[in-house]
């Protein structure tokens, strides 16, 4: 990693957990309870990496500020409600999440079902707020945006289909459509959000749109190629699972060398989207060209 | 009940029943199953209490038409969520709901949890398209109060101090309070949308306000009641769970006669709150009248 790009992701980092904080202070009722497992799930630190993709949308549209760091927030809550109620024991039957016990053995079940609700719910009212858009139109597209990108038609879709997939053999163009949806979208909501906010003339949105879904594939593969050659120590989690249950990945399709050449190439492309902001898009190559060669 | 609230609530239950159908549409992709059961959450039919509070309160405020139903359905879906979560084997463990058999009995706890995330998300996806209002930041104002009514300064919330609480005997203010969160948030934001939607004067906002508040304590002291008086045919689901538990109740404080004579004193209250629409609020007076005396 370039020291610029790793300089900017942490400070990124520590300006989103700060806000994350102030956005989920707990408050005196028994409702605390609640509050607490919201933040124990989104306070685990990590790398940010949605967030920091809407922050640098955001500098590249010159949308940057306390709403660029809203919006961050705001999908960061969406990401980590997703990982809760994933990792419930009638969804992946996860234990561990970054090195540490996951939110219902933290707590329990009940409480880790509605602090993903509860997570899910606080994006959307940040979102809406005026704090984080002067004009409501924008706060009502950047919603309608979210909301696309979380639900059925995305991320909640994806992760049908990866239930109802298990253990048949399917095809690439399948599992391709699988992660756009699972993982895909929210990477391009987070490459979208500066576009939105800053209401961006349709060639920047494009690049924007076209960067996030390659780079959202090649992550993706890269993703796959981890769990089957990572450590449990370096991911913080159990890795080995996914062919454990016989589940189709770009990895059991591709073998090791295709998934990863093919990473390489997608990842290249994704830079290459971003001619029309020339030199000022350095970051976003360089985090192109980081995902793949990262090792955890 | 009178006739023509009997009419209102048919025929706007029948109209909520169509636009849920038209909004959630399944694809023809295998994410089709999740839509499958938030369809079958939402299109179970029930009296559509809360659309039809939000379809009288914007006729009051002279904002009716498709935007109206929109925002109606987008509450049901909440509501439907809710209850889909709640039944959770984690959560209240419930079979039957509405005298058919919950959505993780008819399908698997992993497709309920997303059918629920789905129903959500979808909500506030219908909240912010052009198609529900012509002005943005109206929309906006939307998300944002279904938002708060619904998250963890509201419903979410009060479902979490319901688990906290129970088997722990706490005083009529708590109980009063875990209800407002609970049920009362949603039925408040039921009532507003009218105003919202219009952008209505401070007194007639105000007055759909505190009719909410004093409709919604009433609703769920009867709700009360019924759990110990009903039986599990009339109700369509299991009753007596609340005494089962332990769990304190308006009932189990206050007593079957006094917990009916505040209802039935709240409703009044109430009603009268609606002073400033005059006779257009025969509706709503009417419906405040019967929620006391209904026997399901």
């Amino acid at each position: 990693m370039t020291p610029d790009l790793a300089d900017a992701l942490a400070s990124d980092a520590a300006r989103v957990e700060a806000a994350l904080d102030g956005l989920l202070t707990p408050p005196a009722g028994p409702e605390r309870r609640v509050f607490e497992a919201m933040r124990y799930a989104c306070l685990a630190g990590g790398k940010r990496l949605r967030p920091f993709l809407v922050l640098e949308s955001c500098r590249l549209c010159d949308s940057d500020g306390e709403g660029a760091l809203r919006i961050a927030a705001a999908l960061e809550m969406v990401h980590c409600y997703s990982l809760v109620h994933d990792d419930l024991p009638a969804m992946d039957d996860d234990d561990m999440r970054r090195g540490r016990p996951t939110v219902h053995k933290a707590f329990d079940e009940a409480t880790a079902i509605l602090a993903g609700d509860g997570l899910l719910t606080r994006a959307f009212e940040v979102l809406a707020d005026p704090a984080t858009h002067p004009d409501g139109g924008t706060r009502a597209a950047l919603v309608l945006a979210l909301a696309r990108a979380a639900g059925p038609d995305g991320m909640v879709g994806g992760q049908m289909i990866d239930l109802a997939v298990e253990h048949v053999v399917t095809g690439i163009g399948e599992i391709t459509r699988l992660q756009r949806l699972k993982t895909g979208a929210l990477i391009q909501f987070a490459c979208e959000a500066g576009a939105l906010a800053a209401r961006a003339p349709t060639p920047l949105h494009d690049a924007l749109r076209f960067y996030a879904q390659d780079f959202g594939l090649a992550f993706q593969m890269i993703d796959d190629l981890l769990d089957v050659e990572g450590s449990a120590a370096a991911m913080g989690k159990a890795v080995g699972k996914d062919a454990a249950r016989g589940k189709a990945t770009f990895v059991s399709l591709l073998g090791v060398d295709r998934a990863r050449d093919q990473a390489h190439r997608l990842a290249d492309q994704a830079a290459a989207h971003l001619a029309p902001f020339g030199r000022r898009a350095g970051r976003l190559r360089d985090l192109a060209a980081w995902v793949v060669k990262r090792t955890s």
